[in-house]
């Protein structure tokens, strides 16, 4: 028989933060939890599906449960189950975006990527595997490598000047990260510089440093800004201006030896496939960080995936934006290069589970089943209180 | 004194219709209308601005309520003020947009255009003045032509085969339009080619066809398509695929005659200048159709016009989608070419006010204050209950 959906319950987190970058504070930001209910039994209760958002384009109740919401509970499991009654995200998907135009891939994107993670938490946990097992086997190789390369991402502007950007790249090399991330471009040039500095002193000759623009530079001053930069050796140069201007991004790539990284605002495949067609970014060092949650979820990445292997694009280039497990996840199970860690292994997203550790700047991938929100000390607190 | 925003209030109006496009059925749509209130007293009653969605994309009331909404009715006057106290929605999107990301223009857009209306219509109103003058003023020849050119939408698919296509048309006909657009793609072939003959014999010699693809064609599909079109005499082909599909749209407007609209589902300036920059549109012929609610509302439309006027596109080669009496205003105050007329003039965002009729092809723009909302049939109807 297949799995029935019976409920679902959003709530927006209040997550105010002293961050800061070049671009925007986050002083007021939200995010949303979300709990997926069926009518399948576990250990006596109904097996839920956990899901949660990325961080910096606040949550998505109101759209999921203007759109998106209505439209699961409203479809019998036969549109979201497949022919052996399994739930399948991939329909899921498709009663979810049924009646919605073309174009417009913003705020909606995150609010289905938000169901939709949830959708695969259960699928995962439906099988008892790990999410990124069941991943390997629908979309990979079928033979994931647990082991996972990561970085540290952080170094935000706050009004300490370096002290809090020191004592976050100490603590990382203490917690065994090999690649820190820091923020630019939000202060006067020769803060940056000295900023930039003081994190490669701490990072020493054995560890890389990359900087992240936050699409502050402009068609004037993107090219002296990294020939100011050219000096330092840096891991990647991400974002270095508005995502959508490709004929931008194609005259920095044709300008720098630096690695760029982008695509962490790009939330479709129809957007996906404009920048590779005209951002001129190179497949032998250029990193492409779709968000996985805030791109409509696993099932357009994957399109996304395939699409870019299609312009010869290797999967060990994707790097996907966000810091969170359901990422973490993803690129075990999809055999992705790279996963971004939240710097603060304190934060509510940030962070892993307790039986997992940084060596050497990797994870190895735990068992847990579905995405392993509940092995997650912070998280699990939030969702122990939306279930009760 | 600056104006102080004292309230906003949002209604989701459920707006189901038996109508149907080649990729979506009308039966759940939604709209938003929104009523912002001020500290300004007329007729011993507080000023206030109406606003309302363009139909198609579902209500805004979750995400206005979550982000604009509340930045606006934080921010002090002053913010969205100019130095004279006289309330600048230029300034107040600003303050909409602080602390949001780039990239992403989707269901936002739509949010913050729903309250940018608003505040235009309160703009104009302080002034005692029709919206449309006061866009001339600010961002036209302050001559503008209060005669516009006009064109009947509809045509889309129902249960009853011809019946209402004819219909609609020879109420179109008599109502005094000269120019008719219909669905196409929604059914096989030959069913759509006998659509647009019964059109066009109703239409006759003196009067023009447009057809509507709501992006139904791909890349295998479209030439032949348009070849099988091509022994029609039709004003223009409207979205023939993918908004976003850059590549395929300069294929096809390199392998046509016809002109080619396109423009409603794409949202901001940034996309907006993609879609010059790699569509392949032909400034001398083809029609830009960028909606003006649903892409962050008359301030991003003026921005979106200046870029274009760089690249060498005149201000009568747009013609925004919608069908209601914003965008009438903005293509009477800012010089555009035409106006899409909702073909229903009993709908409730269709039609005209009651001074104003169509004539030949034209109407003339009356001097009710701010959009005209107020003196709508049907509209009046909706915001008298919300005002109440």
């Amino acid at each position: 028989m297949a799995v029935r959906i019976t409920g679902i319950d959003e709530t927006t987190l209040v997550m105010p933060s002293p961050n800061r970058n070049a671009n925007l504070s986050f002083a007021a930001m939200t995010a949303s939890a979300v709990v997926v209910r069926t009518d399948v039994m576990r250990n006596g209760r109904p097996l839920v599906g956990l899901g949660f958002d990325s961080i910096g384009r606040y949550g998505h109740g109101g759209l999921a449960r203007e759109r998106f919401m209505p439209r699961l509970l409203a479809a019998s499991p036969e549109a979201y189950c497949d022919a052996n009654g399994r739930l399948d995200p991939t329909r899921a998907f498709a009663v979810m975006m049924r009646d919605e135009k073309p174009g417009g891939h913003g705020d909606r994107a995150g609010a289905v990527g938000l169901l939709d993670s949830a959708l695969w938490d259960l699928a995962a946990k439906l099988e008892d595997k790990p999410l990124w097992r069941l991943l390997s086997e629908r979309f990979g190789s079928g033979d994931a490598d647990p082991a996972v390369a990561v970085y540290a991402s952080g170094g935000h502007y706050r009004d300490d000047q370096l002290a809090s950007l020191k004592a976050e790249i100490t603590r990382a090399i203490d917690l065994g990260h090999t690649l820190f991330k820091i923020k630019v471009a939000g202060a006067p040039l020769p803060e940056d510089l000295r900023r930039i500095e003081c994190a490669l002193a701490l990072l020493g000759p054995k560890r890389k440093l990359a900087v992240d623009f936050n699409c502050a530079l402009d068609a004037d001053n993107a090219g002296s800004y990294l020939d100011k930069f050219a000096e330092y050796d840096l891991a990647w140069i991400e974002e270095p201006t508005d995502p959508l201007d490709y004929q931008l991004y194609a005259e920095i790539c044709a300008g720098t030896a630096f690695a760029i990284a982008t695509g962490e605002n790009v939330f479709s495949l129809a957007d996906a496939r404009n920048l590779l067609r005209y951002g001129g970014l190179r497949r032998d060092r250029d990193l492409l960080q779709f968000d996985v949650s805030l791109c409509y979820g696993i099932t357009e990445l994957v399109r996304i995936l395939e699409m870019a292997a299609q312009a010869g694009w290797a999967r060990r280039r994707f790097a996907p934006h966000a810091g969170h497990l359901l990422s973490l996840n993803v690129v075990a199970g999809l055999g992705l290069g790279m996963h971004e860690t939240a710097a603060d292994p304190d934060s509510l997203f940030g962070g892993y589970p307790a039986d997992m550790s940084v060596e050497n700047g990797y994870v190895k991938m735990s068992d847990v089943p579905g995405i392993g929100i509940e092995a997650h000390p912070a998280l699990s607190t939030v969702f122990a209180d939306l279930l009760r």
